[in-house]
């Protein structure tokens, strides 16, 4: 990230899109690297795009932690990026990250230009009002509403806030090599709500030096969480299944897909 | 931008998009379908550049509208889109209008891939924070700084605020193409100057029933504007010899640019 931030004018903009960027568990690019090394492509092909799917991913949490969205002031443990320079600037410092990504994803590092056309379609339909920003509408809308949403409301609403850039990464390979999609994709599929339901389990039971941000904050304001429909022991036993499911769709990639194997299990035991 | 539109889940989201992107002058798509004629393109494939480009320039007018930027409340003769709908649904509809362009530029019809990925590539430099983003910044860090800027500091900002984005609307046919853009780079950084000197003016001496938005209100904030630092008359001289300049990089094209030429009269005589 440090050599595509370095390239552009000097100024808090620029520092304030590195704070951005800085930290967190890097699940997206990871889901990126395992998943062109799985479909035969080299990391150097790879790298642009991983660092793609995490810059698209810090403008998301710069603008969700914004005052007039989910109001947070910590984030990967140091303040959020409006707390930190000013409001404008995240906000300007969000567009200019998924502005950036879509750069990235020009790279002719990454393959021919039908691979990277692939991807940006993908990416811009993950990222956009039938994806992630849907989903992040959505979540806002169920908090005013009337009628909290029920299980199958909050996994709709959750596959598109966090599942579909999660899916995005998952089949970057399949999508560089034009191969397949179906089996990662209904690995990530699975892997993003179980990862969902630990974060909401997390949000009751985690520890804010471990998580580096606010817990308690969604179940402390009523918010309609896999753990307030399904209860701490429902959702523990959902997270597991979905992540037994995960780890099944690998089954035709045999022992190269150890790695994501792994993943699934751990993103229902993390604590942070 | 209502076919693009409707593929989208219905909602508020897909509302505050539709919203944002009624009305306006259209210089944007116009240079596009312009600068796709003069490199015989033919209207189809230049039709997905103009609403990608128009879809933008929505985008970037949400955001600046927000009140933690500019905050606006009257924008092409209706309340800016926060106050229609809401801070957050504003920042969503903003976010998801900036994607929805990259999207547009995947379309087909516009051309090889090849084609697409030029202007992928060039929308993103212009759009972000080397471009349109960056130069937004710079007019918030203007506001509070001890030095109002100069003449060069205020080119250098507008080149970038609504220059960027005017000159990949105004290359985007030699860009298609393959072709050289330099002449039609130069036209464009003439017009967009000359655009913004008018705005300028237009903010001193116009009429919020003609021009939609608030008057008053850059020259009233006490703001470097090209008026405040040139007076009037040499805003209006500036404004001329640009808009002769910007005809004057037409040359090679002969009368078929005389719909570019007429435009960059109209810029400076407008009052809207």
């Amino acid at each position: 990230m440090d050599e595509a931030l370095a390239a552009l004018p000097q100024g808090e903009l620029r520092d304030a899109m590195a704070y951005a960027t800085v930290g967190g568990k890097r699940l997206r690019g990871f889901l990126v690297l395992e998943s062109a090394r799985l479909h035969g492509l080299t990391e150097d092909a790879a790298l642009p795009v991983a660092l793609a799917v995490e810059a698209l991913h810090a403008y998301s949490l710069v603008h969700d932690d914004l005052p007039a969205m989910d109001d947070d002031d910590l984030r990967r443990g140091m303040p959020t990026c409006h707390i930190q320079w000013s409001e404008a600037t995240a906000i300007l410092a969000g567009d200019a990250l998924q502005t950036l990504a879509f750069e990235l994803l020009t790279d002719e590092a990454i393959g021919d230009a039908a691979a990277r056309l692939r991807l940006i379609r993908a990416l811009a339909r993950a990222a956009g009002a039938a994806g992630m920003v849907w989903g992040q509408a959505l979540d806002i809308a169920a908090e005013t509403a009337a009628q909290a949403p029920d299980l199958k409301a909050i996994k709709r609403l959750q596959g598109a806030k966090t599942g579909a850039l999660i899916r995005f990464a998952a089949t970057a390979g399949p999508l560089m090599a034009g191969d397949d999609v179906a089996a990662l994709d209904g690995y990530a599929r699975n892997l993003g709500l179980a990862f969902q339901i630990a974060d909401d389990i997390l949000d009751v039971t985690g520890d804010e030096a471990l998580t580096g941000k606010r817990v308690g904050k969604d179940s402390g304001a009523g918010k309609a969480t896999f753990v307030s429909v399904l209860g701490l022991d429902g959702a523990r036993a959902e997270a597991a299944r979905l992540a037994h499911d995960a780890v099944a769709s690998l089954a035709d990639y045999g022992d190269d897909a150890e790695n994501l194997r792994d993943l699934a299990r751990f993103v229902i035991e993390r604590d942070t």
